[in-house]
């Protein structure tokens, strides 16, 4: 149960991809105040696995913080569909792929201090490659398949750097492991 | 490299919190586009472990998604100080936590694709806990010593949904299994 008394609430800034909600609230001690919450919609992340035993990385331009960063697959929900039939044609605009098998890593926010964004992510396995069927021209990217191991270690490392890839690969790390000891 | 041509820039909403920058953009096909930034704070997550093998998790209300969620301290950069010594504030603040050493876990984006927000994680040991010293008037929260093998199965449960905690802990998750082997 919230703690905080919400008085009114309007969106005031509107953008395609996202909303500012701003609340007049009542704190828990008596005091007027205001919250302001960026709402987004859910989204999907991805790790991809080949039966080649590759997690399949993305190489891709971020605009919101002006870097390159490797990431998984990644992508907001689409019109008319669930998170996790975003996810799987994610997969497919993305890097071509199909899985053979979905598993189900956990749902998770994102910001939780000022976005509602919320992140489903998935591990994909069987996945096989073929074309990419559609990017989206603000995004640029390349397709990277590396040994599971490999990219385990560069999570660890940091060198990945969205928080939602490392969270994700971190979970599925045992799975994974168990993957290389026990390739298909 | 930016494979975009950013053509203007300007700052469309703000609040104390954070503002939206919109650029007007050149996309790498030659299309002309609009990219909206929520610019926010650098932010601090911090892990604290006490010596008697315990983590102190928070559990806190947090109005954007309006829910209870188990965290761990995090706190948003504070005037006039840099991401650390606004990690070693929080832990201060939220549970009265002291830390002998500190560990630096890495950098990583919260939420690329829409804000430039940046998380530096942080493992702190030998956290000695007494009275908070403050909390926001929007924060309410609750300070929960729980073993370090409860937390973990919590983080990979799913039962911490903030996903920058569940990054920080899995990546300390080594760490964090070597002091429940050999604590102090």
């Amino acid at each position: 149960m919230s703690p905080y008394q919400t008085t009114s609430s309007q969106i005031v800034w509107s953008c395609p991809w996202y909303r500012v909600r701003q609340d007049r609230i009542i704190t828990p001690d008596g005091r007027p105040g205001v919250y302001n919450v960026v709402m987004a919609r859910p989204a999907a992340w991805v790790i991809p696995v080949t039966d080649q035993g590759e997690i399949v990385l993305i190489y891709t331009y971020r605009y919101a913080i002006d870097a390159w960063c490797w990431e998984v697959v990644a992508g907001g929900l689409q019109e008319g569909k669930t998170v996790w039939e975003t996810a799987v044609t994610e997969l497919r605009e993305e890097i071509g792929g199909v899985a053979r098998d979905w598993h189900f890593l956990g749902r998770f926010y994102t910001a939780n201090g000022f976005s509602n964004e919320e992140g489903h992510y998935y591990l994909a396995t069987g996945v096989t490659l073929s074309e990419p069927t559609a990017h989206e021209s603000t995004e640029v990217l390349e397709i990277h398949p590396l040994p599971i191991a490999e990219v385990l270690r560069m999570a660890r490392a940091g060198e990945i750097t969205d928080s939602p890839s490392v969270t994700a690969l971190l979970l599925a790390e045992p799975r994974l492991r168990e993957m290389i000891a026990h390739p298909e």
